[in-house]
């Protein structure tokens, strides 16, 4: 048998779906010939046919010229070109020949509209960023007009390099909500919770009754989704805590916190109360399930023990830890132990872009020299931390992070005719390690397409940066 | 005084040549007159307006609406708008009104050919790597006409990536020198120098021979450099290593070694006969300025020691670092021991890419994290590594590396309209940290466009995928 043919039978049958069928030399013509006389047609509004497409579920699937439907939002199958041909009534087709389709990609973690101070505080440490540079700009600054312009800037670069949904922690999200169903895109929105007064709420009580009003006001939602974000547990005392570990079980809704950006969070929370932070969170009742940490350097194995029977879920930021100095996540250990590991860029202020491709890299090439072993995090894995690993952590893990049918139709594809994915052995490797996030070509969300061949449908590009340099202009003359 | 006003008068004040004059408000109308009565005018064949002008030398300068004149191969000024408009009479001028200039990138170590390799073999550890994936496919298929059709990929990657000038180092050093002739771009081949015989010769004479044959061959190019490239101390013994130093002074050339790769390699070293490798190169009389050694991970203080007294210069490959979890350069270290260190992306095999854009913001991402301090690397270092720093350890600080008159017209521009580099503060933090290398419209070397607005002048990509097609098809059946 020619090889060619032997890698794809082998491709075939690990994808298919229907596991008391083998697709092998033997069965191959017959199980044509089956589709082909199949009675009942299959009607779909867009079948799109790829070089390559990459399902994620089941793992390590690679699947070549073969063909994904589309109905309404929703994803209905994906079928081999042969079976495509036979079964198949679309209303549109698009031929992607030298493309590869994967999940929307999902941006576990951010402050969108931070994105309107990208490059404004580079090259200093943590709490001189913090205080000096982003906090007055934000006292003086944030307001309705400042996130909705933030929020954006930040979906339309998101859409651009491939993202279909995003975990945000920021004030006024009610206008990020705006900005998302403007653009059609997915997000899950954190609603803030801290203990001191800023310009969103003056205390506890009135974050976490804001946030419940966000719940209430999008629960009917296809693409807005909340959460409860508590900053961080040295922002946050026990007793909001405890009310919001009630509440989340209560609406069913996860709870998103910055749980060990530094080893000076850690030594700090000892120096107080004699106590880790995650050792605080668990006698609190906050591990379940329902939380998502973010960051999670400087962890104990005790630490780690602790997040894994609870089955928490972490997000790793590694272009934001490693220039803000905050420490590693030992991504290869937490895998080990069993954690869901999603992937995100933390706000454009510390990172500063919102490009998952570098993203998935970066955490791809870091994990292996934390572990001192150049096989950690391979490249299927990055992909799936920036996919349906995002989708667990949001609990979103049945309607989205994978192409599978059923789920929505978030849907990226990436062009890989390029000198930098030429040759191409092995497309998932491409998408990790020398993909340039200008490479995605289409995106879909909902089944609704956003990016075509590189422009936006929904989104004027010059209005937004437009926006945004007035903006720049504000915030400029403030750090004089 | 406007804000504006005071910004551009302290930038221009810094980049002034003339140390006597200073740019103020009182001045400036007298200095304009004076250059508007100037009796000589300059000849120019382009003239270049760009938004953004960095010269990486004087350092941390950024000019706001300037332009840079070329005449023949050479830059012969940087002007402001008024002074060209009064003084250059150019055959040619050039708008980039949204772009920045930089000096063509320098990427000081790689493997050209290896870029045939892209994606093979990933995520496995450095030995398993080497010994069952990189060395038997180069025994197998390493020729003439392997290393043309590699190198005529890296370099058109490069070029479209920003970079003019690299260092390399492989088998068939003629070829790379074929391909970079052919597309206009300066590099430096470092002869290849092993104990033990390869396609390329059979033992430390012969490649020595091939290397002074080599240089003789191109000692009057323009574009094409020569250097001694032993492997690295555990592959070349003491021999040859101590006819190189002799050679290396007599000719005048660099010696461009693998230096420290691993941990591995320092402690079998120790093994072997008592010696750290950097301690043997010492006694061997291989430290000098002509000394170029890449990688540089596990150094001791004493090694730092060495390597800073004798004026050796580093190599810095973070990325390809991290992917073989060879261990970290202690960048902040050395640089304040007084190290010149470069930038390389080492071999597309490691990386997988070419992209300087990425390898600099990998560099000061990681550099922060290994120091514990944010502040570490900060982005016009970042710029410096890839560019000047390059040109120092190749020997060439005098002719490339930063945009002076009288140095070669090796210019890059980058467009900064685009949503990832939205707001813009500080075009340098932009370049490092949230640049995508498709941004590079423009690449000049030695005067000649080779990349307008984004298309190739010279060399033709579709010839070179399908090129590399074949390659690929030969590589993946011997994969098999």
């Amino acid at each position: 048998m020619q090889p060619f043919l032997q890698r794809a039978i082998s491709i075939f049958s690990r994808y298919n779906p229907n596991p008391d069928f083998h697709y092998n030399s033997d069965s191959w013509a017959g199980q044509n010939e089956a589709i082909l006389n199949a009675k009942t047609r299959i009607e779909a509004d867009l079948l799109i046919s790829a070089k390559w497409i990459i399902p994620v579920q089941p793992e390590g699937v690679v699947l070549e010229d073969h063909c994904l439907a589309i109905s309404g939002n929703k994803i209905i199958g994906i079928y081999s070109q042969i079976e495509a041909d036979a079964i198949v009534d679309a209303s549109e087709e698009l031929q992607l020949p030298t493309h590869v389709l994967i999940p929307g990609l999902i941006n576990t973690h951010g402050h969108s509209a931070m994105a309107l101070m990208r490059g404004i505080a580079d090259d200093v440490p943590l709490e001189q960023w913090l205080e000096q540079s982003i906090w007055p700009l934000e006292a003086q600054h944030v307001s309705e007009g400042f996130v909705l312009a933030g929020a954006n800037l930040a979906i339309a670069e998101m859409v651009r390099s491939g993202t279909t949904c995003f975990a945000d922690m920021y004030f006024y999200p009610d206008q990020v909500a705006k900005a998302a169903l403007n653009a059609n895109i997915r997000v899950q929105l954190a609603s803030p919770v801290l203990d001191f007064p800023t310009v969103w709420a003056q205390d506890a009580d009135e974050y976490i009754s804001k946030a419940t009003k966000l719940h209430d006001d999008y629960r009917h939602s296809e693409l807005i989704h909340t959460a409860f974000g508590p900053h961080a547990p040295y922002t946050v005392s026990d007793a909001p805590l405890q009310k919001l570990s009630i509440l989340a079980e209560e609406m069913d809704l996860p709870i998103h916190m910055h749980v060990h950006e530094t080893a000076k969070e850690v030594s700090d929370a000892l120096a107080a109360d004699g106590r880790r932070p995650i050792e605080r969170l668990r006698q609190l009742g906050l591990l379940s399930p329902r939380l998502v940490c973010v960051h999670a350097t400087s962890l104990s194995d005790e630490d780690i023990d602790s997040l894994a029977e609870a089955g928490c879920h972490i997000v790793h930021c590694p272009e934001s830890n490693l220039k803000l100095a905050s420490g590693f996540c030992e991504v290869s250990k937490l895998n080990k132990a069993g954690i869901n590991i999603a992937l995100g860029t933390d706000g454009c202020a510390s990172n500063n872009d919102l490009d998952m491709f570098s993203e998935m890299r970066t955490a791809a090439l870091l994990a292996k020299a934390v572990a001192e072993d150049a096989s950690a995090l391979p490249a299927h894995q990055a992909l799936e931390m920036a996919t349906i690993n995002g989708a667990k952590a949001l609990g979103l893990e049945n309607v989205i992070g994978s192409l599978e049918a059923g789920k929505y139709a978030d849907i990226t594809a990436i062009n890989l005719d390029a000198l930098n994915s030429t040759p191409l052995y092995n497309p998932v490797s491409h998408l990790v390690y020398s993909t340039q996030a200008s490479q995605v070509s289409h995106v879909w969300c909902a089944g609704q397409l956003l990016l075509n061949d590189g422009s936006f449908t929904k989104l004027d590009s010059e209005a937004i940066k437009s926006d945004s340099a007035k903006w720049q202009a504000i915030l400029a003359d403030a750090e004089q």
